[in-house]
């Protein structure tokens, strides 16, 4: 493709507004442009890298048995209502009425319509081991779609869907998926670990995330340092070690003017922050949510998310309290106390009960509490595990130290069971013509987060660094002087050569200076840059550059096919 | 793929509501499955043939200079009330609002996408020209989704966009689609004409469709057997002749008990149904419509839902009024008249200036007028063409006469010059440095009406025949009497060796009667079928038969693939 007709526009500054070194990048190389608060066109170029992440997929998928399919997005209300999700999928399920008033959702993920397929097509054992997948876009209202395409609201995902008449059959099933899993992400070029993750809402016994790894991503991974564990942070959980026991003294107020944060409070009381409890608020749905925790410490929301919804089935729609709703409920921010509060939902984290005498408020501005004990001298509605694990804290298995990856979730594998299959009757007659409830599993890959972490892995302050099997070209060409004929035809001829030789070239012909070419190749980040100016054309050369190297090097005309061979091999 | 292993389910019967078909042969072959009304999944074969139109179209639009993009299905109000298809488009248009009560459509086309697209990245006339093209799901509320994957609510579409500098750019980037619209319906294997067509509402100047030509396709083309025009019935116009002229006489009523339709009528009056006038009503959006056409023609309804959108901006949800809407009105049906017609919009269609002395309703039960005339008699608010065309009728160009073909529309092409990019400001500098509008072009392709359209044209009574470059697979083996061992050896020898041979082949190894499996492989419609069984087992040969031959003959087991080769060739 000639860079003069390629429908793309590079920028030298990133937009304000992207945060990450994908989202900057993405938009620098003119690879998406945003038509609305996390809803994106691709444009070629990246709709080149989605179009080879796809083939890869579908290999991988193939080998593993799967069988492709496409559902759709249009489903209706009574599926999900037989799933129980119509509701407890939250605001992030889209729903809308077509012209007879029937309703709908645009699919954010495909248990309901898989599992049906199968209730209607599978009868026996016989139809069984069965792997469905589908490459689609899926819709979900993120409260806070943001990064590009690390978080949008419509989407491309690889789904598949398991059955099986038994759990070892599942098992099979799983390890299979999680074995074309990984094959896909190394076969994308890019570095990944597989991590322990928790089934959370969906229930079922095991559940994988693979997790790209990039000092950019939004995924903070704790991985144990003395066993291995790792495990995303938002479900990490950790040892709380009590502190040392102490006799327990009577409750005191005690006046502290203008200690609002832990910090201050110790510092004013000299004590260390894992002597106080902290109070944290929440809004979850329309309610008010008091949580308290241990000093030192910070909620998890994805923790405190899932005990609200067993709890009391509320928080889908969870964000920290606006200072107006904490007045409003009555409560002092900054000495805001569990003891005394009336008519407002508490969640404790169970730190509160690893300790004696801690610092409380005491709903009273300036003023806080010495000695609060629980239950002595206040009550919980609940006490759960709402603590955010972070790098030093303990490893919950082995007692040994967490330390911390970042990175960016691609890829995650649940085990289901016959979670689905219950609710919705998708059984089959087992060999002795028992009818029994199919075992499934669910398994997913964004590709654009895929394509997104793929540039958070690989790029540096010039721009992208393509995986040279995700690329949208795997050689760039830049031809200066173009006005030259001489240049002209050597660098058509070029370009003429490497593509009857199966390459993939991008070249850029663009009457534009060399500064201007060199820095949109290496923010477009193709592999391979081959470089054809007076210069080269003098020694009957041309210049080459990995695009993930420093050095660049002149070889000769004749040998241009070998030399491309060996520098993509490395690249 | 062994058919055992296939996700798949035969039915000897179709389900009754499938008309077509491509509707009860994609359901008797288990390649389809309704969600919702004109919402289906994709089964694992129809999705292979999919998959195969999909390659074929990408390899042609990138041949002629389209670049694939993937636009959203999201899209925001403000973009479409720029176009003004926010409520143009009418109930067609599938709305809902997202968590922030924004509102959004679901894409049924991208025009206002691809036009915005344009108006941010093109600045100069050397961006130009420009083709973006995208595969992709799109949505429209039909009022009457029907006919299995010919009319559903969520289709995959082909859709490109080109942009150009004036209008003889537009005619060279049309030209080119036209040409690669030829390449992939030839490619596809079907026959299909080009037909011009009316650009209605749209605007712009020319229009073309593609139609696969099929006996049982659900659009009528009429084709003028002296000068060749071609044109979709539903779009058609013709001569509509005078008849003898009259002087004309005093209207008079007449007893006319129990004569209710125009045959009736004419048959009483020893008159032909030409000198009778018909009333038709119909419901617009709220209102009722009354149409009177002379009574030997037939309301086309796409040219009256035009006339009436372009008049007083209704009808976009157009149908004939029920018995209890025609009675509230005040009508009496069967003597219905536009005679002394009060409060009620009349359009008649221009036959009506044809004659004098017609026979018309007296609004009174049985009882007719004779020699009404226009305008004498009766008053109407439009006269305009709304007369459907039929085979015999009288060219509209040449005076000659139609005859007509059957076929299913797969293709749409337009010219739509600036409407969009003046309504959007999407504007480029040309070589003076003068701001001028895009020109645009749009070009359609449905997918899966092409996949339905490939079957209402290669079909018998016993199933599906594919073409062979979409058919799902392109060998069918049944081995018969699969416990023999031998045969099941051999089976899946000819298996192995056909797939190393570079064929898709689907491997029929399931223990059920040799009935069953021809039926079935009939059915499935796979261009060759190879049989194993004890029968060729005996004569060290393969038993081999295309499936639109009705002979099959034996070719020794040595020769196989040189026979298979031809018979693909022929098949």
């Amino acid at each position: 493709m000639r860079l003069s007709r390629l429908f793309v526009r590079t920028l030298r500054q990133a937009p304000a507004e992207a945060e990450t070194a994908s989202h900057q990048l993405l938009l620098r190389a003119g690879m998406i442009q945003q038509l609305a608060a996390g809803v994106y066109s691709y444009l070629p170029l990246a709709w080149r890298v989605m179009r080879k992440i796809e083939a890869i997929i579908r290999q991988e998928m193939d080998a593993a048995g799967g069988q492709e399919v496409a559902m759709p997005v249009l489903q209706p209300q009574e599926l999900w209502q037989e799933s129980g999700r119509w509701t407890d999928f939250g605001p992030e399920l889209m729903k809308l009425k077509d012209r007879r008033e029937r309703n709908f959702c645009l699919g954010p993920t495909h248990e309901e319509v898989a599992t049906d397929l199968a209730r209607r097509w599978v009868t026996s054992y016989r139809d069984l081991p069965l792997i469905l997948y589908q490459i689609q876009t899926k819709f979900r209202d993120e409260p806070r779609p943001r990064a590009g395409l690390l978080r949008g609201r419509e989407f491309t995902m690889k789904d598949a869907y398991s059955f099986d008449c038994d759990e070892a059959g599942l098992d099979v099933s799983y390890a299979r998926i999680l074995a074309a899993y990984k094959n896909i992400f190394a076969r994308c070029g890019l570095a990944t670990i597989v991590i322990e993750a928790d089934s959370g809402a969906i229930g079922g016994r095991d559940s994988h995330e693979f997790v790209v790894l990039a000092e950019t991503g939004d995924n903070e991974v704790l991985i144990c340092s003395q066993c291995g564990y790792a495990v995303n942070q938002e479900r990490a959980e950790m040892r709380k070690l009590p502190l040392p026991a102490e006799p327990l003294k009577p409750v005191e107020a005690i006046h502290t003017p203008g200690q609002k944060t832990i910090a201050d409070l110790a510092r004013f009381l000299a004590i260390p922050t894992n002597k106080t409890l902290k109070a944290v608020f929440y809004r979850a749905d329309e309610q008010i949510i008091f949580c308290v925790i241990r000093g030192d410490l910070e909620i998890n929301e994805t923790k405190l998310a899932n005990t609200l919804r067993r709890a009391w089935n509320i928080g889908r729609d969870l964000r920290v309290a606006a200072p107006e709703d904490v007045q409003a409920a009555g409560l002092v921010a900054g000495s805001a106390s569990p003891v005394g509060l009336q008519g407002i939902k508490i969640v404790a984290d169970d730190s509160i009960t690893t300790g004696q005498n801690f610092v409380v408020g005491a709903n009273r501005r300036d003023y806080h509490l010495l000695n609060a004990n629980y239950p002595r001298d206040f009550q919980v509605d609940i006490i759960a595990d709402i603590a955010l694990a972070q790098r030093g804290d303990l490893c919950a298995r082995c007692g040994g130290s967490y330390t911390a990856l970042r990175g960016v979730e691609v890829g995650h594998v649940f085990k289901l069971g016959t979670v689905y299959s219950t609710k919705m009757q998708a059984c089959f007659l087992d060999g002795d013509n028992v009818q029994r409830p199919l075992v499934m599993g669910c398994y997913g890959i964004g590709l654009g987060r895929l394509l997104a972490a793929a540039i958070e892995q690989n790029h540096d302050d010039k721009g992208i660094i393509w995986p040279l099997p995700i690329a949208p070209y795997q050689i760039h060409i830049c031809a200066l002087d173009v006005d030259n004929p001489q240049i002209a035809a050597t660098a058509d001829d070029l370009y003429e050569t490497l593509q009857r030789a199966g390459y993939e070239v991008l070249y850029d012909d663009r009457p534009v200076s060399p500064g201007v070419k060199f820095a949109d190749a290496d923010l477009l980040g193709m592999p391979l840059r081959l470089t054809i100016s007076p210069r080269t054309l003098a020694r009957d050369s041309v210049e080459l550059k990995v695009r993930k190297e420093k050095e660049f090097r002149l070889v000769h005309g004749d040998g241009v096919l070998d030399e491309v061979k060996q520098a993509l091999a490395r690249a």
